[in-house]
């Protein structure tokens, strides 16, 4: 399939036409961005090997019943997706206390929580992503009340999914940012991606971080750490 | 009544105990902070002002059905209140958009919203008190769900009587801030002020404010505004 226009050019992806009205294609780039792109490198084979992983998540998620915007894999960077409106929300569950949730509160690190923190931010590069609630969401129409539920429902249920999943790979889910979007016909869907670079994934007997921290803090080789979590997935 | 032990210095108030361990006398002081306390002065007359503002305010929510932590007035300063363990919790309601939600989000200033926006922030100075939600709330183990639930109900049941309260002097009730506390025996009580300090209120017709921004902006004065609002109380 041809790309068509570029509509996209984001931080790790790009987004094109096709000649079909509700589909577009999505595909990874090998930027690496951190800290609102004040970090920024590339990586030769990373949108490869992000492609490939959240390929198997979303096609695990969509088994187990979550709607995604996935219609088929087109190549090793691209797919072809439903085209929906993202939701302005960076969709957040923490199961373990670190990062931004921390720096700001000054929470303890590392706590295991009996339940999953579920929050959300306005996708807002100029104000940095802050964090916001429910009722600052509705206000703000980012989305509405019965949307806003639809969309945690669906996240308190893919991190179950997630979690398991990654402890069939010897790995915590720490922490996990996702997106949705909705349709022209109004039907909610996971969209964007599930990667080593929206989720925190610690090694469970040793705590090694196999996901962007090692970018971000540089503290591993960003490539073979995406490898080696792609390397579990595929000999699980 | 004499003052005991001073137990609690704060930025506008200070506590000190009696002889019954259950109560506590609350004084009010004429100091006014503004940005976390960066900004500091005192206003001769200030605390009395305060003080009878807010017992007329605290009288009409207990009449109204609130539990509040009053016990009864000792002087023109200070209060004789149930001593209460304060939930570290700043408890906001957002009628209209202005101030910090603006600042952090870039929503726009001035929306009339339909439905109240209810946010808590963490009182802590250190971290400058953040935006936090319920779940954040329950991680830090700042209050349980069902005293958030409780804390919340309460919040938005204030927010309807003040906003016709206010309604009834020709103010719009903007903002507040209020806190809660809870007993030895369990029982949550709305606790501190609610005053010009804690409150946004604008003319109904000119939008003038009458409340502490006209410190926080040095936008009129403070003593001569918050008489104005004691007055519009004292003639109704």
């Amino acid at each position: 399939m041809e790309l068509g226009k570029l509509l996209y050019d984001g931080k790790a992806k790009q987004i094109y036409e096709t000649e079909n009205e509700n589909e577009i294609i999505m595909h990874y780039k090998d930027d690496a961005t951190a800290g609102n792109g004040v970090k920024h490198d590339q990586f030769a084979g990373k949108g490869i090997l992000n492609h490939t992983i959240s390929g198997i998540i979303f096609d695990m998620l969509e088994e187990a019943g979550i709607k995604t915007h996935l219609i088929k894999k087109l190549s090793d960077t691209d797919d072809l997706v439903k085209k929906v409106e993202i939701f302005p929300l960076e969709v957040i569950v923490r199961n373990i206390t670190t990062g931004s949730f921390c720096r700001r509160t000054g929470c303890q690190e590392g706590l295991v929580l009996e339940e999953p923190i579920f929050e959300i931010s306005y996708k807002n590069d100029e104000y940095g992503d802050p964090l916001i609630n429910e009722d600052h969401a509705v206000a703000m129409s980012l989305c509405t009340r019965e949307e806003y539920a639809k969309i945690k429902a669906s996240t308190l249920k893919i991190n179950e999914l997630l979690k398991e999943f990654f402890l069939s790979l010897n790995l915590k889910l720490v922490d996990f940012k996702i997106e949705f979007g909705k349709t022209a016909d109004g039907e909610i869907l996971l969209a964007d991606e599930i990667s080593p670079d929206s989720c925190r994934l610690w090694d469970v007997n040793t705590n090694k971080k196999y996901d962007k921290d090692v970018f971000r803090q540089d503290i591993g080789d960003l490539i073979e750490t995406y490898k080696a979590v792609l390397a579990r997935m595929e000999n699980k």
